[in-house]
């Protein structure tokens, strides 16, 4: 592949998936390493960790339904009832002590977190979930987590989130939530709008 | 109720549920705790503490698909291929700091565990799950799970395992998990019983 359209396509590829490793995109691109860093420095895009920071950095909106640090895993987006990010690595407590490979509840505890946090309410609670394990996650992966608050017409107090969780750009977790979500307080409130509440 | 009738009563309930306290008996029969403790002194019927302990030391199979300290709760019972039991306290470290009710993901943990501690195999994977949170669990209130094998005709490495999550006789959390399983390790020993392994 020529050098300039192996560019692009890499400007491409971190557009729409930012937490890609150079270490990934060489594996993606089939070049070293040393090659991608040589890319990404001619094109101007930061290594993976300034990119993350990058994102936590951009305003986002305040999450309502739990405090921040009730967020399993690293919070990175949040637009809330709409969609949220979050990173989870996995590190040795996360993991089978004989396979080294992730135990599913911290993959669950980081998607079902996520799918509360991007709930614009005070009171968001879990009434179920259908998920599945797509692949197992090993020690030290990287689990991106992207939730998607799905309306449903004419539903006042239930919300469904979908959430996919990635390693690269490999689909490792997928779930699907239903939230209960309280307007309570804003009724009380006469109908006022969210933002009073902060 | 007539004392003899109760006492009848009394006796079924426990039996079919050994994990009643004298608190939750006295509500279900609409007597006073001290009555249900005299019943029990009459009766001969040990407190639920005693009756717990009971269970954890009948003599119940070996697990296998992991180390019986990654059980989420405490593991009271075990019929490989069967059935299991396991009861999880609800701690300060498992609720949400506003509501002081438990986290999902722990009641997710317990059961998901326990789908796996059931498995008569050294490999066992969780491939997916639909769950239910079916009331909210309190603080200090005590998780029992009780997960059932359901065989799958004809299959050979999935699992389907069931799991009722109860706080006294109420339900708070079900779910369905499927269980991949490998029997490769009978395979390369020709066959032979899984008893060999141990």
């Amino acid at each position: 592949m020529p050098k300039k359209h192996r560019q692009q396509l890499l400007t491409k590829e971190i557009e729409e998936n930012p937490f890609l490793t150079d270490e990934e995109l060489a594996g993606k691109f089939q070049v070293s390493i040393q090659t991608i860093r040589l890319d990404r420095l001619e094109l101007g895009i930061p290594e993976v960790r300034e990119r993350i920071k990058m994102m936590a950095e951009r305003s986002f909106d305040q999450i309502r339904s739990i405090p921040l640090h009730e967020v399993i895993g690293d919070l990175v987006d949040l637009q809330l009832d709409k969609s949220g990010i979050s990173i989870l690595e996995i590190k040795e407590e996360h993991v089978f002590s004989r396979t080294r490979i992730a135990r599913g509840h911290h993959l669950f505890a980081q998607a079902n977190s996520l799918a509360v946090a991007v709930i614009n309410d005070q009171i968001a609670l879990t009434l179920s979930a259908d998920i599945r394990f797509v692949r197992a996650v090993k020690l030290y992966e990287k689990c991106v987590s992207k939730a998607y608050v799905r309306p449903i017409p004419g539903e006042k107090v239930k919300a469904k989130v979908e959430v996919f969780t990635y390693v690269g750009d490999e689909l490792v977790f997928q779930g699907n939530f239903v939230i209960y979500r309280s307007h309570k307080e804003m009724q009380l409130r006469g109908g006022k709008s969210h933002a009073d509440s902060h």
